[in-house]
């Protein structure tokens, strides 16, 4: 049966079976996150013990709805959940989302009722998303359509997880990174619609530059390798993969269902196929973030600009330790930089800027580093926020006037963001890669974060670095 | 000369050397942060061509301020200092804080310049704090001496960095995350007072149970390790070591002067020594939160309670890469766990809560897996902060009355804080550590962190897990 991914991630209509007044099931919930996500297209709600819901028409079944339903999200325990499907089936439904749990993740009598769902399935034609599953969203089509009330930013990131509440909470996290997805599925227990479909489809999406997966564990991994070794030469293909361990693979198991092969083989398949491995779960983010924003890292050698010495030699130190070289600076860059910077500042790659206060300096201290042969650039803690409430402090003891303080913190912000958008010309003029670290990301003003790309420790600026090296070689390999 | 720490974390008076009118001068910057700070004691200002500055008298010269001096900061630049320590000297200052870089860490001449400042320092048995310092603070005693604008709070963590801009931004991020510090000091390049002096004062002080350092390089490593093989038995001390490679050991020398030996040899010393190596420089903090907290892991079994399941595979897996277990519940356990969680629940540890909303339900399961025999305990999720925010969005489309959305916040609140303090009681009575993931941990109120250990990541959960049970184990041995 070939797929038909527009009723899933664009869909021209939804209902949702199983709402109902309690706000505190996840049929309402799910239909007040899309009502909420602003869904410009047709939603309809169905439960026959009401009229009307939350003040709006609610259908005694998906067979009352005139015309074709393309999406249909069925928030009902596994057991009830028979007829509904085959009520869809008989009304021609393209594509059910099946929130409940229940089915393989609970052994064999959860396999037996996953397998009566597929067959009603494959009758009507019906394309399974789940069970088991969060639910789907696509910000460019303010399509949100999943149990947790978050509404990510439109942007060029498609991520598919195989955890509903990772998937989730990592876009939630992404939106506060100043990172924007495409398009997200929790694929669930992927009864029919697996990651290696979906992948697919991503590929060729054109909204979507940088795929993202979290994957317990693959139903057909050869398919997924073939796929994904067809895209990586274009779009970067971002794995976490759980379930490496005995432990995690149990977890695995009565989580999604999935049976996890051996962790060193898998391994190096995705190094076969290009694929960049995520580290960590949040490292997905930084990998996205850098990945879906710049170009990559084209070569080693890497330049540090601090606004003070102990984050330099941190960054310095894990640059070299993932492979990467931290230069020495040309006798030009020497020369021009001596000419702003105070005597003692560090002549040499990591620049110590010493404190040094001046914002112009700083920015074209930036400029001569980028400019003088470096692969790459990680400029740390100019932005982290000169702690604009502290000026305000100082007000109570110190003999400032309104006046003066207040044009002191708007010539801060001023010179922050013209530094942001200076970083982020750099970038898209060089195409080389800037990252900025600010150890207290949570005060950097949202706009930065948006503009360009920022980390909250060196040493996730050098790894990600690395990891768009290797990235970036591995692509002139073939 | 015997060395007496309470003029420099317990000054009965501190005088500013360089203060002036100019508000972006670090003399006058370090004045307003100890103003600011509520130092209790007396501060004066010294700077000849003012008569008062800010409203408050300025002094001339040290020496025409009455009474002994504990601690005096001198801002002004290195070669500028000389006559000022004279004059120190003369007065009887016991301690001096020397701000200014431009010293070894400049090469040959910063180090004739350093022999000098020594020189006076010995003869007037001045005790040198820096140079080339941010200062120190001592939050119990309302004494915040540094040059960036932060109050850190008062807690059990002394921190010795070789790094100024390192250490107070650790410490910033340190009180987001509710972590509070009984002593820093910024120790710069140590020409008189070094780390291990520092060190041996920590290990003494009963305000200080645990102690962190970030160290690029040691004068004197065999009196460190001397020094820190006594304290360890009684104290954890946590080190994050810089310039482990060639560029790091580079920019270290730029940066402090300092000379890094070999990076193996250190840490097999350290190893000997049961200190305790952060991988990370922010794991300095992860290592410190939970270690200033919490009990120490004792066994290797630790259960995992999660609000879903992606997660909770995560953390399985890192539980058990880093050399932890995650064991099969008992039969009690699972029992107890039937009576109150869904039918689908995992029944087995990683304990998923399957989106069970019953806040009670979820209390009792942890209760029930920390009861079962586990050593420590990991809970995933359950605090991320049910986004009250979104709750409020809802009542533009679903009909909640005011009154009732609001009872829900409120019900929502009091169960939380009733869930970490429930947490803060078990970890207490129980001598076992549990501790929290709340991945937008920047959503969680304030509160939670101080009560509980709560991190952003399930692998960081792990890691900090995993460096207890080291600790503990080491100390067992001898």
């Amino acid at each position: 049966m070939k797929l038909d991914f527009s009723s899933i991630f664009t869909p021209k209509n939804v209902a949702v079976i199983g709402v109902s007044p309690n706000f505190m099931k996840w049929g309402a919930i799910i239909a007040a996150n899309i009502f909420i996500g602003g869904y410009k297209e047709k939603l309809f709600l169905v439960n026959p013990r009401h009229k009307r819901i939350y003040g709006i028409r609610s259908f005694p079944s998906i067979k009352d709805i005139r015309g074709t339903i393309d999406l249909v999200y069925v928030a009902l325990p596994s057991k009830k959940i028979f007829n509904v499907l085959e009520e869809c089936g008989e009304a021609g439904v393209k594509s059910c989302v099946v929130i409940a749990g229940g089915f393989s993740e609970i052994g064999s009598d959860g396999r037996d009722l996953e397998r009566d769902v597929l067959k009603i399935a494959n009758k009507y034609k019906i394309q399974i998303i789940g069970p088991n599953t969060m639910g789907i969203c696509n910000p460019r089509h303010n399509f949100y359509g999943l149990m947790p009330p978050i509404n990510p930013m439109p942007g060029n990131i498609g991520f598919i997880s195989q955890s509903g509440n990772l998937g989730t909470q990592l876009m939630s996290l992404g939106e506060i990174q100043g990172i924007g997805f495409s398009k997200f599925v929790s694929s669930g227990n992927e009864i029919m619609l697996r990651t290696e479909d979906y992948l697919e489809y991503l590929g060729q999406d054109p909204d979507t530059e940088v795929i993202l997966c979290y994957i317990e564990g693959l139903r057909d991994g050869k398919k997924f390798l073939d796929v994904a070794k067809k895209i990586t030469p274009h779009k970067p293909i971002i794995v976490y993969k759980a379930g490496k361990t005995a432990a995690g693979s149990k977890a695995a198991q009565s989580h999604t269902g999935s049976v996890a092969g051996s962790w060193e083989i898998t391994k190096s398949m995705f190094r076969q196929a290009r694929i960049i491995e995520a580290g960590t779960s949040l490292e997905l983010l930084d990998l996205a973030k850098a990945f879906s924003k710049m170009p990559p890292l084209k070569g080693k050698r890497v330049g540090i600009l601090s606004w003070g010495g102990g984050w330099a030699v941190v960054c310095a130190d894990h640059l070299m330790q993932v492979g990467l070289e931290v230069p020495p600076l040309s006798k030009e860059a020497i020369e021009s930089l001596n000419k702003i910077l105070p005597p003692y500042w560090s002549k040499s790659n990591p620049i110590d800027l010493v404190g040094t206060l001046d914002r112009r300096n700083q920015l074209n201290s930036l400029r001569i580093l980028f400019e003088s042969g470096m692969d790459g650039i990680v400029v740390l803690g100019v932005l982290t926020g000169l702690a604009f409430e502290n000026f305000k402090k100082y007000q109570e003891i110190v003999n400032i006037p309104d006046a003066e303080l207040q044009a002191l913190i708007k010539e801060f912000e001023k010179t922050d963001m013209r530094f942001v958008k200076n970083i982020k010309k750099l970038v898209d003029i060089g195409h080389k890669p800037i990252v900025a670290v600010a150890l207290s990301s949570e005060e950097v003003q949202e706009e930065y974060k948006k503009q360009i790309v920022i980390y909250s420790q060196p040493e996730t600026a050098a790894n990600i670095l690395s990891k768009m090296y290797q990235y970036y070689q591995n692509k002139l390999k073939k």
